[in-house]
């Protein structure tokens, strides 16, 4: 049989320390639940001592998703492997990942040790990591770029470590030179059998290996690679769509294997190509990673409930009667703003519909209104339900309608925060499409972003900036929670 | 002295085959100058057979654009050959560029030939384009994904074709697989001294290679490959975010060298290790690819006209008395609306400046009004000075305000068109930023963008709905000029 190769998914911990991501627990269960139905093989779920916030996410993850083993990572320090134990132990099939930066560069700017102190500690912590758990998994951080060819290192390890055939090697690439699925592979082909990576390639700085890119040319490549792959790849499409609308992360229309044009052919020549036979241009076929096939059903006005209920079953929701029935009232609106309800559509109103089920309320949007022009001032009005019941509505200017809307939102609620980040974006083709709105806003240097879909952008602008307000105020009330682990030196 | 690797830019040829972009000869004329300044050794400016517009902006760029060899590529037909070199004569180093599918599959599923006159055929092209050009460059596209590796099939051609010592060999990677950059450097390691690609990886499906990654990979570990290049890097992120703007293809946070996120370290960590030394996390300095530097000189309404143009300078603008004159103006505006005018908004600006300079203008908007919210009817007016002088006002409701305010221009214009693609992005931080939008419209089949950028974004959408008709109607007219070179069999 040939070997196989596994993949350690850390969308959830790497990919979240993106800058300005942070995900709710419940975004981040559905996140996981999804990489299980792609069987991934193991899910790093977070960093437990990091925060209280991490800490809950890897245990609800740990006991509610079934599948993969699930991870938590770790420094090389007593608490913090003791919190990933905690965090974990209901697994069904816990991992401790303790990690240390151990090349000299660091040891010496670093952690200010010296290498034999680094050692000792690495030896003491993975074997406190062993007493909890049987499967411990030890990273020493960062090679440096001016060091060898990580193919190079690998040999070099297998041929002079004692042991190492007990051992799965395993590689934890970042793109900064755009190279992260290459060496990835590369380490592949002499023998390492763990990639990590994350979908969409996210993660901090230009992101981590492409989880989704690496199992595509090992799938592709199998006379090449040889080896063998645990992962659904028709699963592939739907996890890059929720981590992106989850995230915020928009993927880039060109981005390889699930790009929006990855499969889109535009140049007269290649059509003809295509159409005479599909290998000629094509080096994967579109279903292989899960995209929808080209003939979709559009619902409309009266396409009645089994219609919608036979559509979703389509695009893989399976929901009972009574999620149904609240899916149908909304497509209803949409469908009477909207004479065409496509695929897209229906997602992203499936994503409000998780999303408005698992969000933080404190504040609710009663009624928005505004008005604009190149020759007016801007302004909004807003009512909103307090945490109290009571509504209260205020209005202001802005030099536009989303700076309106927001400040007569900051004037109901008392704060004011500043816009990190603002996207619109056109969720399917038409002049009455939906746009989908992403805010990001900054408080006291923590990063909180909502979402939401209408078609209307200022009011979809007017929820999704709420949203992300109503996170930070519930995330002021998380942090009186106790500190767990310990923090840096 | 070392190999020297040479660049071939085709952002303006197989960049613009990505799924609906469509530049105008002057957008295509900035993106050359860019190119020049970045010192790219050659520019693929078009295909001049495949349309009138192609070849103006081929001839137009062989014109006046110095510095590169400008190339055309020309399919292996006579008429191709013929209109290639009519469009590239006056450059300064002109070259040829002529393709040829002779993969296998291609023959007999494509050209419908077989081996003996496909080779006749690129013969014969080859010869007829030597006769008019001593530069000319041969392609025979499309290695299959099945093939041997890209090294091996190189060392097997330096090894097997006579002459092969007088021929640069030279690679053109796609990236369906997130393979292309490394496949570039690797073909580079057995002595190809040609790669092509675009910037920011754009081109058809998953794009061409990255030209700036494959750069930055050389630059960064010069130890390793040992090659000299030409190219100043300094220009790589000017290169990267015009690109960006003129194609509407934004670039993902986290893509590599010129993403967002590519220099921002968000754990603490990391942040950590930065701070104690920088070459701890970075493998290169963001004043390597042109960043420009974390002090801002940030602008307001006392500013004046000597501040404006320090900085203007400061950002690589050069502008003579009365081009200042009109951007003083657009600033004074922006800076009532706005209190702190970054350098972002300024790049905006000029980009306006340069954009309406150039834009056919059959209607002009002169008001917009809109109203709106989750409880009204969103509602808009528009006042249009049409081609004719005269302004003609009509109103439209629409499920949004976009949507009403597109509405309404249709009305006045009496057209309609399909919206492919909305986006809007904030061009800097804070709730006040300036919104850029970018709009794709589809009539007849035929795609035209819009761009505008105002602190008002439904303001912006009708400026940039506008502009992307007023282009269709521009192109409309184009058409009937007469038809160059031959149409494919």
């Amino acid at each position: 049989m040939a070997a196989q190769v596994k993949f350690l998914d850390t969308t959830l911990r790497d990919g979240e320390q993106s800058a300005g991501i942070g995900m709710t627990v419940d975004e981040k269960l559905q996140i996981a639940r999804q990489l299980s139905r792609l069987k991934v093989d193991i899910i790093e779920a977070g960093f437990a001592a990091s925060s209280p916030g991490d800490f809950q996410a890897v245990q609800r993850i740990a006991e509610e998703v079934h599948g993969p083993i699930i991870c938590s990572l770790s420094r090389a320090v007593a608490g913090d492997v003791d919190a990933a134990w905690g965090a974990i132990k209901n697994a069904e099939k816990p991992r401790i990942h303790v990690f240390l930066s151990s090349s000299e560069i660091h040891q010496m700017h670093q952690l200010r040790k010296d290498r034999e102190d680094v050692m000792t500690m690495a030896v003491e912590m993975v074997s406190r990591a062993k007493g909890h758990c049987d499967d411990v998994e030890f990273s020493p951080d960062g090679r440096h770029p001016h060091q060898p060819r990580l193919p190079t290192m690998l040999r070099d390890i297998q041929q002079n470590v004692r042991g190492i055939e007990n051992v799965t090697l395993s590689v934890h690439c970042h793109n900064d030179l755009g190279l992260a699925v290459s060496n990835s592979l590369a380490a592949i082909e002499v023998g390492a059998r763990q990639v990590e990576g994350c979908i969409n390639g996210i993660g901090e700085r230009a992101g981590n290996a492409s989880l989704e890119e690496i199992i595509m040319a090992l799938d592709t490549r199998k006379d090449l690679f040889g080896v063998e792959l645990n992962v659904d790849t028709t699963q592939i499409y739907a996890s890059s769509r929720l981590v992106s609308r989850i995230t915020g992360m928009n993927v880039q229309a060109n981005k390889a294997i699930v790009g929006e044009n990855a499969f889109r052919h535009a140049s007269g020549i290649h059509q003809d190509g295509v159409l005479k036979n599909r290998s000629t241009y094509e080096v994967m076929q579109p279903e292989r990673v899960g995209l929808p096939p080209d003939v979709q059903l559009v619902l409309g006005k009266l396409s009645g409930r089994a219609g919608l209920q036979a559509r979703l079953d389509a695009l893989g929701y399976s929901l009972d009667r009574e999620e149904v029935t609240s899916v149908y009232q909304r497509f209803v609106e949409l469908a009477d703003k909207k004479n065409e309800v496509t695929d897209r559509d229906l997602e992203i109103l499936m994503d409000e519909e998780n999303r408005t089920a698992s969000e933080p309320v404190t504040y609710a949007l009663e009624t928005v209104h505004f008005t604009g022009g190149d020759k007016d001032i801007p302004t909004a009005t807003v009512r909103l339900i307090g945490p109290d019941g009571n509504a209260k509505t205020d209005a202001s200017t802005g030099n536009g309608p989303v700076d309106a809307v927001c400040r007569a939102i900051d004037r109901v609620i008392g704060c004011t925060s500043r816009l990190a980040d603002f996207q619109v974006q056109a969720v399917s083709e038409g002049l009455d499409s939906v746009g989908s709105v992403t805010m990001r806003i900054e408080n006291s240097g923590r990063m909180f972003s909502g979402r939401s879909a209408n078609t209307d952008i200022i009011v979809a602008s007017a929820q999704a900036y709420l949203s992300a307000v109503n996170r930070m105020l519930a995330s002021d009330e998380e942090m009186s929670l106790p500190e767990v682990g310990t923090t840096p030196d």
